[in-house]
C-alpha cells in the first residue's frame, strides 16, 4: 500500500534550500558530496523559494506544536496517577499509554477521513491518508504534520475520560471505549466543527477545541462515571468521604506538563506562523488565563474550605487552560484573565456540585474539561473582539456558541452513554468488589507501582 | 478595555503567507474556502513578504523559548520539593504554582511597564501593554511574544526564593513577597539593565540574566532565610545536622527540566534567529558549562567529603547554568567550560560556607543562584571575546561588571530585607513551632503529599 | 585558545534581519537604539537575505531538535531509576548525569573530530571544533548547532548501557567506561556511517541511528552485563526471580519523555527544514511505530503471561521508537506501523530469551536498543520505498544493511568487551556483596533516595 509518499521529490524546493534537503535523498546525517550549482536568482525563482520556505516554516511550527500536544499525554498520565490511590496507578497509566497508541492507529486508519474528508454528517475520504493532497488545502502545512497534530488532539480527547472513570473500570472495557471514541465519536464532532460540517457552516467558533476536545472528553467522562457508579467507600451513610491522591508532587508535575503542552495545543492551532502575531497572542492569552484560574480557584477554595488547597489550585489552572482554548485567538489579554478567573471559580463549584449529586469523578475531569469546555466556548460569544456581546457584536454569535456546545455535549452524552451501556451489558464495565479493594494494579496487570514501599491500602 | 489587539489585521502579511493566516480570520482549525489570487511578485512585494516572515520567524522563536522558560517552573518545583522533607512538599509546590501565576498577572498589569517603559530609575509606560507598538522596537518580535518571554523570566526570579525559605515560611507571607518582587523589585532591576537604565548606559553586559534573574533571586533568598532563621533541628548544640531531601529522583528530574528549559532562557535571549550563529553558540556554551559544572562539583565533593554526592553534582550543573547565563553569547566554548567548571567549585564551597555561618538554605538557592550569578556576571569581564581582560580588552568592562552585579545584589538585599522585615512585623514570616514540626502541608493546606505511604516525620 | 568564534560578524545577514541581530552585538535583551537604514532591495540582496534566513531556520530547527534529544537524558534516567530498586536509584541517576556531562566534554575535545573529521577508519580533524567551517558542508546548519545535536546523540549512546549494568556496577568503573565510549567507540562507529567512512561508501542507510546509537548502546550493555554477572538473587537454584521496579509511574514518565525527545532525535536528523515534508513524515512515522510497538507488546505479553503488563507495554513503545529510527525517512506510514508492531513482538520475546540464557539486564536495554536496533536497520532493506526488497528494489540494500549492522554490533561487543575486561582486571567492575545487598546509594554515594519513607530493602 502506498500513501502517496513524496519524500523523494522536492519539486518545490529550489536554489538555496537544495543543499540541505539533498541530505535526505542520500540517507542519514552524513555529508553530501555533490551540490548542484545554483542558477542565477530571478524574481520568479525567489518567489518560489519563499513559497517553499513558507510551507517548510508552517509545517515545522505545526510539527513542533504536535510534539507538545503529544507530551500532554504525560501530563494527563501524571495528574491522573497522582490524584488517585497507589494501588490503581499502573492501571491508569496503562490506560493512558494505550489510549494514545490506539488513538494514533485509529486516527490513521479511519479517524482522519471521518473528520476531514468531504461529507455532511461524517467525512468519507482520506482513509490511511490516501488521496490527501501533499499540502493541506487552505494552509501551508504538509499533510503528515497536519495529521500528527490532529492525531495528538484525538488522543487528548480519549485520555480525559480515564481520570473520571479511574480506580474501578475494567481494562478491556477501556480499550473498547478508546477505539470507539477515537475512531468514531471524536472524528464526527471534529467534522462538524473543523471539517466543514454543519456547525462550521453556522459560524460556530472553537479555535483550539474547548468543545471539540474538552467538552467531548469531559461529558464522556460524566456519563461514564455515572454508569460505573461511585468508588466503594466514597459515599457511605449519606456522607461523602474524601479519597486523597497518593502522589501530589507527581500530579503537580503533570499539571505543569499540561500547561507546557497547551502552548502547542492553542498556539499551534493557528496552523501558520504568518507574521507571528496570531501565535504570540494565543500563547500570551493561554498563559494569563491559566494563571488567573489558579489564583481564583485558590481564593475560592480558601474562602469555602478554610485552606488554600493545592489540588484545587492546580485544577484551577487547568480550568483556565480549558476555558481559553476556544477563545484564545479571538479575545484580548484582559478578557483572557477574566475568562480564566471565572473558569477557576467554576471548577471549585463544579467539584462541590458533583459531590453533592454523588457523581464520583476522582480527578475532576468533568468540572475541568466538561464544564469549562462549555464555559470557554460560550465565552467566545461574550468576548470576541469582533462579534462578542460585550464588544457590541450582538447576541448572534453567542447564540451559535451556546447552541453548538450544548448540541455537542448532548450528542456525546447520548452516544457515549449508549457505548458504555453496551459495554456494561457485554464484557462489563466494572471490576469485581475484591479486585477494587485490592487494587487494579494487581488484578488487571499483575504488578504493583511501588515495590518495596510500605503503603496502606485503604478501602 | 482594549490592549490594542491586532489579530484581525495582518497588514504586513502578503501573497504567500496569506493562505495560512486566513484561517485565523475565519476561526479555528477548519479549512478556508476562499483564497485571494496572488498578484504577480515584484522585488518590492517579495521584500515585504520576507520582512513579514522574519517577524514571524523571530516571534515564533521567542515564543518557543518562552514556553521552555515557563517549563523551568516545573523544574524549580521538582528540585525544591525533592530536596526538602515530604511533610512540606505540598506547601512548596503551592508556592511554586502561585508565584508564577501571580508574577504573570503582575507583570501584565504593571511589571512590564516598570521594566521596559521609558523612565530613569523605573519605567512608566506600557501598563497592561497599552500603547506598546505591535513589534518591539529594535527587534522583529511581536509584543505578545516579547511579553510572554519576559513574564516567564519574572516568574523564575520569584520562584528561586521559595527554595531558600522552604519548610518554615508562612504561605500568606509568601504570596505577599511574590507580588512585591514580581511587580516592583525585579522590574526595577530589569529596567536598569535591559530597559535602557543606568547600568545599560554604563555598558554593563548580562546577556540572559545571571544578575537580572539569578543574583536577584539568590540574594533575596539569602536575606530572606536570614530573617526567617534556620529550620528547627538544623543547628543544635553547635553542630550542623544534614536534613536529607525526601525524593532525590524527583529533584533529579527537576534539574534535567531546568537544564532543558535553560535552552529557552539563554538561546531565546538572542530575541532573533538571524543566521542562527548566535542562538546556536549560546546553546552549545550553555550545555558545555552545565556539563563542566556537574563534573567539577562531583570531583570537589568527592575530595572534600569522600563520596561523589548526587545532590551536589546536580547543584554543580545548575551552577554552571547560572554562571554561563550572562556570558553565553560573548565567550568561546572553551571559556564556557572554564566558567562552568569554576561555577561547580563555587557551589560546593558556597554550601559549606553557608553551613559554617549558619544560614540555612535547604536547597542551595544562594550558592547556585546568588554566588554563581555574581560569578557569571564577572566572568563576562574576564572572558568576553571583545573586551574581556583575558582577551586583551583591559579592565574597563570587568570593572563595570563587578560594579553592576554588586550594586544589584546590595539593592536586592536592602529592598527585600525591608520587605521581609515589614512582613515579619505585620502578618509574620514564620509558621509556629508545632506546625513546623508537623509539617506545613497539613498546617497551611490541609492535605498531605503521599497519602497511604508510611513516612517518618523527622524533627 | 580561539575556536574561531564568529558571533561578532554576521557577514551573511543583511537588510531585514539586521534589526534583530543588532541586539546580539550590543549585549543582552535590551533595546538597540540605532538601526542602519536599509538599502533598497534588489534581486541579489533578497537572494542573500533568503540564503541567510535559510541558514537561520535550519540552524534553529537543529538546535530545537538537539534540546529535545538532550531531554531524552531525563527520560533514560527516569526509566532506569523506576525499573530498578529504590536502594540503587541515586546511583543510576548519578551515572546518568555524569555520562551526559562527560560525553559533552569528550565530544567537544575529541569525539567530534574522530567522528566527522576526514580520515578512513577514524576522523582526524576538528578537535575542539578548530578549523571547522562556520556552516557545516552540505547543510545550512551552523557548526555550533550541529555539534550540539551530535553531542546529545553521543550522550544517548553512552547512557543506554547504564540500565543494563544497573544495581551492581562500581561508579568509578562507569566513569571510565563512559569516557571511552563517548570519546572513542561511538565516534568511530559514527564515522563509518555518518562521517563518510566505509559503511557510508557502501550505501548503508541509517537515518537517525538505529545502528549508530541504539545497537551501539544495546550491545555494549549486552557484553557489559555478561561480564558483570547477574544481580544477587536473580537466578537462584535454576529459577529466575523477577525483581520488580520500585517506581513504575516514574518509569512511565520517563518513557513519555523519551517518546517526546525522539521527535527531536528522528525529525531533527533531517538537518533541514526544506519544504517540511521530510521532517513531518519522519515525525508521523515515529509516532505510528511507537504506538504500534506498544499495542503489539501488550497483546503478546497478555497472551504469553496472562496479563497486560505495563512495563512490557512501555518497552514495546520504546522498541517501536528504536526500530523506526533507521528507516523513518525512507518508508511509508503503513510500513512504519508494521515495523513498530514487529519491534513490539521482538522486545517481549527478547526479554524472555535473555532470562532463558541468564543474562540479567534489569531494564531491558538489550532487547529494546540492541535487538531492535538490528531489526530497524534491517527493516530499511525491506521497506525502503526506493530500494527495499518489498518494493521491488532487490536484495542489494538489504544485504548492505544486514552486513553493516552486524559488523557494528560485533565491533561493539569486541571493543567494549575488551574495555570492560580491562576495567575488571584493574579497578574492578562490580561492587562488593555487602554493598550490593545494602544498596549502591549508601555504598557509592553516601545518600539515600527517599529519606523518611519506609522501604523494604530486598535481597
Amino acid at each position: 500500500m502506498t500513501t502517496g509518499i513524496r519524500i523523494r521529490t522536492f519539486g518545490r524546493t529550489r536554489a538555496v534550500v537544495l543543499a540541505g534537503v539533498v541530505l535526505l535523498l542520500l540517507g542519514g546525517q552524513g555529508f553530501a558530496d555533490v551540490e548542484e550549482p545554483a542558477a542565477p536568482a530571478t524574481v520568479q525563482s525567489l518567489s518560489e523559494t519563499i513559497q517553499s520556505m513558507n510551507i517548510g516554516l508552517d509545517t515545522m511550527w505545526v510539527t513542533i506544536a504536535a510534539m507538545l500536544v503529544f507530551f500532554m499525554q504525560a501530563g494527563f498520565g501524571m495528574v491522573e496517577a497522582g490524584f488517585i490511590r497507589a494501588k490503581n496507578t499502573c492501571n491508569i497509566l496503562t490506560k493512558n499509554f494505550l489510549d494514545y497508541s490506539l488513538a494514533s492507529l485509529m486516527f490513521f486508519l479511519v479517524g482522519y477521513a471521518f473528520m476531514f474528508g468531504d461529507g455532511s454528517f461524517i467525512g468519507r475520504e482520506g482513509f490511511c491518508l490516501l488521496h490527501v493532497p501533499d499540502v493541506i488545502a487552505g494552509t501551508n502545512v504538509q499533510k503528515w504534520a497536519f495529521w500528527f497534530f490532529q492525531a495528538a488532539f484525538c488522543g487528548a480527547a480519549a485520555t480525559i475520560v480515564a481520570g473520571g472513570m479511574a480506580e474501578r473500570m475494567k481494562f478491556p472495557a477501556y480499550l473498547m471505549y478508546t477505539v470507539i471514541i477515537s475512531a468514531l465519536v471524536y472524528p464526527i464532532i471534529g467534522h462538524w466543527i473543523w471539517g466543514g460540517g454543519w456547525l462550521a457552516k453556522l459560524g460556530f467558533k472553537d479555535f483550539a477545541g474547548s468543545t471539540v476536545v474538552h467538552a467531548t472528553g469531559g461529558w464522556a467522562a460524566f456519563i461514564g462515571t455515572i454508569l460505573l457508579g461511585p468508588r466503594l467507600g466514597k459515599y457511605v451513610n449519606g456522607k461523602t468521604k474524601a479519597i486523597a491522591g497518593h502522589n501530589i508532587p507527581l500530579a503537580c508535575l503533570g499539571v505543569f506538563i499540561l500547561w507546557f503542552g497547551w502552548f502547542g495545543f492553542n498556539p499551534g492551532s493557528t496552523l501558520a506562523v504568518g507574521d507571528g502575531s496570531g501565535l504570540a497572542l494565543v500563547a500570551m492569552n493561554t498563559n494569563l488565563s491559566a494563571a488567573a484560574g489558579a489564583v481564583t480557584a485558590m481564593i475560592v477554595v480558601w474562602i469555602l474550605m478554610g485552606k488554600p488547597d493545592l489540588s484545587m489550585t492546580m485544577n484551577g489552572a487547568l480550568a483556565g487552560l480549558v476555558a481559553i482554548t476556544a477563545p484564545c485567538a479571538f479575545v484580548t489579554p484582559s478578557a483572557s484573565i477574566l475568562i480564566g478567573a471565572i473558569g477557576g471559580v467554576i471548577v471549585v463549584l463544579g467539584v462541590l456540585l458533583l459531590d453533592h449529586i454523588r457523581v464520583d469523578d476522582p480527578v475532576g475531569a468533568v468540572p475541568v474539561h466538561g464544564m469549562n469546555g462549555l464555559w470557554g466556548t460560550i465565552a467566545v460569544g461574550l468576548f470576541d473582539v469582533q462579534d462578542g456581546l460585550f464588544n457590541g457584536g450582538g447576541a448572534k454569535l453567542l447564540g451559535t456558541q451556546v447552541l453548538g456546545t450544548l448540541c455537542v455535549s448532548l450528542f456525546v452524552i447520548a452516544s457515549m452513554g449508549l457505548v458504555f451501556f453496551a459495554i456494561r451489558k457485554t464484557i462489563g464495565l466494572r471490576v469485581g468488589r475484591d479486585e477494587e479493594l485490592r487494587g487494579l494494579d494487581i488484578g488487571e496487570h499483575g504488578m504493583e507501582s511501588y515495590a518495596g514501599f510500605q503503603i496502606f491500602v485503604t478501602e
